[in-house]
């Protein structure tokens, strides 16, 4: 795209919308859903995306148009949200504990296919539970940690405790293991993956007919483990400065730009974005600065306030003035999104609609 | 507060809200606001809180009942909330540039009687063109920098300049200056405002009528500075772990908590919050951890997923388990309320209501 006319668009956001606003090229994001779909289909793996990164079901319909397989949501509340946009086949990746969510995740049964997942045994029982009061079965997957120490039962004999706990809770039918492997843990995941499949054969249970995978940062892996059914990816869709850092993504797959305005100086190597922790939020996915301005990519985010991205222009031979129009590409889109009511559409240069984050802070 | 009864009540929010949910007790809100108020009394300045902590005209309303003159908001899209919600006088402590925001500004000034702020001459010709689309004048402060480095001219002959922008811009009024005096900062500020006020009196200025301080951090230091007609605190009404750290409020004053799920152990010395990074923000506020559980002062949450807090055990007698609902005081609760729909409001140890946070992501 020539990057001449990408600025204008961004002054005519800016002249529309205002700054800080947050804009999707919608063919970037077409290209992410084709690559990723093509990929999964090479591998010969279901698509099931993570709807954390966009939680608008706008996006999911387009990966479902692209032969996505179900949903992925993080939070029963993200589920809600898509159910009653009309998605079914979601599976659930977290533990869904405590009466309010039992109830709520027995109504989610009455209108959708749920799958939930689970790496503890008060988990086990609240989502028989819920079955039980739904009236119906409950798939369940095992959460497994293979690395990341993130969720999931560390090892392949607890996995097998689970199984034996799913097995025996009633109402519910073991489907399977959810996994996030490591970056470069291919082998040990296999490893993992084994043994608790062969100790959940000796249960006397079914093999697992879901093997999930899940990451953007990890799909050079994409199939390699034997038995994988499905990826759950959520990034890829938008892309940030992190997936790049990662070789996950090139700048050019960025779909998501905030586009913003430099509102004050404060000295000749100081500028001020109106951009700050409330817009592009302080997580920094441990990189260096908050953001990269595609504009000035010399400038430096080197600090936030709420309102206030605080930019180290001493590497600029020439530094943007007050009243400049920049796009920024995030560190973490997926939080950045999170932060939005609305994200602003466009396709061919051109702004084509306003898409709502729908699911924004569905945390619960 | 008998600690188990608040155990209880927390109880009874997940039970009715589900976790994680933002709580705030408005027993501990009233006092706060009636502290700020009195000590303003005291020293002889008006009270303007600033509403970005907590965006919502139920609470600013709960502090002009107990005194406030005003309010002061950060973003042109809150002070539109607020004005809609038939707040006059707000004072909008930010450069505002751009033909949209112009053109907002112009419809604000039709219901409203903003008072604009400016640090650089884009901003004093944005605020003149806004003034002079809605046919009156409006009054505008100059933002100025006295040692924290954030926005703000940098010294008091730069504030005069942008003195003299504004007296010969047409159709503003010259009102005063904005200071945010960092900590420890009384005899700076108090040179660099006598300074430019001398300034802006031989520009044949009247004197200022609005002195604006800033910041909870700083309350200390309330009205020494001479000149001073009003201070801007936003933090104090809910107060957070950053305040107590700077020694600006107790545990006692923390108004809000975040209530949360224990919804994974992976591991004797390792558990998992459902309050993540989209939940309790990544923003550290240069703490140790990210959050304080009440129950558990001797847990980490060392690190965020976005829908995990992670947390580090291996200081914990007797860890939570699995199903345990425990209460986080956030290290900067202006972030995490801005990652909210609504909070619930407790007063006397009862649930009493839910309040919108009608701000919300109003960025722009």
């Amino acid at each position: 795209m020539d990057p001449l006319s990408t600025c204008r668009l961004a002054q005519t956001v800016a002249r529309e919308f205002g700054t800080p606003c947050a804009v999707v090229d919608l063919d970037r994001v077409e290209a992410n859903i084709a690559r990723l779909q093509g990929r999964c289909r090479e591998a010969g793996i279901a698509n099931r995306p993570h709807i954390k990164t966009h939680k608008s079901p706008v996006f999911a319909a387009m990966q479902r148009e692209a032969g996505a397989a179900g949903i992925t949501c993080q939070k029963l509340g993200e589920a809600e949200i898509f159910a009653e946009a009309g998605f079914t086949d979601i599976l659930i990746s977290y533990n869904i504990i405590g009466d309010e969510k039992i109830a709520r995740l027995a109504r989610l049964m009455e209108r959708a296919q749920p799958i939930a997942s689970v790496d503890n045994p008060v988990a086990v029982a609240a989502a028989a539970s819920a079955a039980r009061s739904a009236g119906r079965t409950l798939p369940v997957v095992i959460e497994c940690d293979t690395g990341r120490r993130r969720a999931g039962v560390e090892s392949a004999p607890e996995a097998v405790e689970i199984a034996r706990a799913i097995r025996d809770a009633g109402h519910l039918e073991f489907a399977g293991f959810l996994l996030y492997p490591p970056e470069g843990g291919v082998a040990v995941t296999q490893r993992f993956l084994d043994e608790a499949g062969a100790g959940s054969r000796d249960l006397g249970l079914p093999p697992p007919r879901i093997v999930s995978t899940g990451g953007t940062p990890n799909l050079a892996d994409l199939g390699r483990i034997d038995g994988t059914t499905e990826h759950r990816a959520g990034t890829y869709v938008f892309n940030d400065r992190m997936m790049v850092a990662a070789g996950a993504a090139t700048l050019e797959d960025c779909a998501l730009t905030v586009v913003a305005t430099v509102v004050s100086r404060g000295g000749p190597t100081r500028g001020i974005l109106d951009a700050g922790s409330k817009t592009l939020s302080s997580d920094t996915g441990k990189l260096d600065g908050f953001g990269l301005i595609l504009e000035y990519p010399e400038a430096r985010i080197h600090a936030f306030a709420e309102e206030h991205g605080f930019l180290d222009l001493s590497g600029c031979a020439a530094p943007p003035k007050v009243g400049d129009v920049v796009r920024v590409v995030p560190n973490h889109v997926c939080v950045v999104v999170n932060l939005m009511d609305r994200l602003v559409a466009t396709r061919g240069g051109m702004i084509v609609g306003e898409i709502p984050v729908a699911a924004r802070g569905r945390i619960s």
